[in-house]
């Protein structure tokens, strides 16, 4: 699954990525890089609304488990638990939101959970940036299910 | 400011208000509850998109300190700083986002912070329901910043 296929998928499955111009920069087993562009994120103060900054986070974060999860062609449900989002300066322009899957330790003991058919747990960081400078970071914790 | 001028209000400033097609069913000093349809907010399970849920419930946690700064015509610029979501159980069907303005000790306070020239600092919580279940809530820490 490459940035395009990513992009199709979230755009047709998750109509939000679309209104919100979601496009897919980099989408592969080590992260996957989101752009939104300013204008339908727009709040009153002519910077990024709070909610889109933490969906397209939230969105990343998903995807970078669902990439390494179709590379390693793996099935599971991934159900997000809780996130946590801080806004670290205002959002003045487009802006990426940049997420990695857990690392190798980690992936391999949740991998090990879901062989068994029990749900395995994960954090994902989410960074954001906007002209080169991180604005925030989001910690989302998720649970992938075992498909029955 | 009734439910009628927030939905325009937010409609027209936050673009993302009217794509996630919210509706404002309560407007008041004493809090602000919203709504939005399934279909809009739709994820690949057919349950809400969890940064569907996270932007409403920050839409209702803004806009419930807000309402509140209106009535008491204060002026002031409300922005977010962090915000922690719990997402309970999939949301399957329409949902509310309700927030209440800070109680009276922690407004007063922070009001005397503001009169003072200095940013306020408060948290609002959002709970969400659908079919009149909980299904999820938002710990929102904002700061209220002077107009200079």
């Amino acid at each position: 699954m490459n940035q395009h296929d990513l992009q199709s998928y979230l755009h047709e499955r998750i109509p939000l990525s679309r209104a919100m111009a979601v496009e897919v920069r980099v989408a592969g087993p080590e992260g996957v890089t989101l752009y939104a562009p300013l204008e339908p994120n727009i709040n009153h103060r002519d910077t990024v609304f709070g909610g889109s900054a933490s969906a397209v986070a939230i969105l990343a974060a998903w995807s970078a488990i669902y990439v390494r999860m179709r590379a390693e062609t793996r099935a599971g449900r991934i159900v997000i638990r809780r996130s946590s989002m801080a806004y670290e300066r205002p959002i003045v322009a487009g802006f990426a939101a940049r997420a990695v899957a857990p690392d190798d330790v980690s992936w391999s003991k949740a991998m090990k959970s879901l062989d068994k058919g029990r749900p395995a747990r994960m954090h994902v960081i989410s960074t954001l940036e906007c002209r080169g400078e991180p604005v925030g970071a989001l910690d989302g914790e998720f649970v992938v299910l075992p498909v029955a």
